[in-house]
């Protein structure tokens, strides 16, 4: 059976792309910790995140790269945090969240809610600055 | 100044190591949120983790990789999570966590207090499963 995230990749559930190549798929977290709350993952399927290939694993931070600068350069904050969990979804996936303080990444706080507008005006800016 | 984790790595301050090559160093953090939960840092004194040169982005998680499956196959666990905040230590860092759930990786959690025996015994289980 195909993961939730596979279906976005595909585009049969919608998302809010803010970049993708050939391995990598990034977008907004639905339930973001903080605004700008981005979700990177490989395209291919697998469930931990350390038995992602090593291929893919080296080319893992060179594509988060550039998404946590733009995300760093929109998103008023002191830095961008990764998180890995896992859990929830068997496709691996990294957090990145622009930060102020450790309770930013504590996903034991409730989520945002933000309108669809507000999802598209942070995803709009994201890709602005990359 | 140099920071507290190049310290560390050139051997002033003692730390219970878990790997090292030319471009990285894994150590137990002496603050653990859980049994196993070790750094992995880059020697090269960097702040922001994604200011890190990209080619230290391509090894960093390649260096990880083997240090995570020997962590969790050592420690009772789901999977390992990963985790790098940095507002504590202007020296990039990454949080190798054994966890069964999301808050095992909420950093406002009190840490585990364990002897040095303890840390000991931790340290050459996964390095004899490397």
């Amino acid at each position: 059976m195909m993961t939730i995230f596979t279906k976005i990749i595909n585009g049969e559930i919608p998302s809010y792309k803010i970049a993708e190549n050939d391995h990598f798929y990034a977008f907004l977290d639905i339930f973001p910790l903080v605004k700008g709350h981005t979700l990177v993952i490989p395209k291919a399927e697998t469930d931990k995140f350390f038995d992602v290939s090593d291929e893919l694993m080296q080319e893992y931070l060179l594509f988060a790269k550039p998404i946590a600068h733009a995300i760093e350069k929109v998103v008023p904050c002191n830095r961008i945090g990764v998180s890995v969990v896992g859990l929830e979804v068997p496709h691996a996936h990294m957090h990145l969240i622009p930060i102020n303080s450790a309770d930013d990444m504590n996903f034991s706080r409730s989520k945002l809610k933000l309108t669809p507008d507000e999802f598209r005006e942070i995803q709009a800016q994201i890709i602005a600055a990359l």
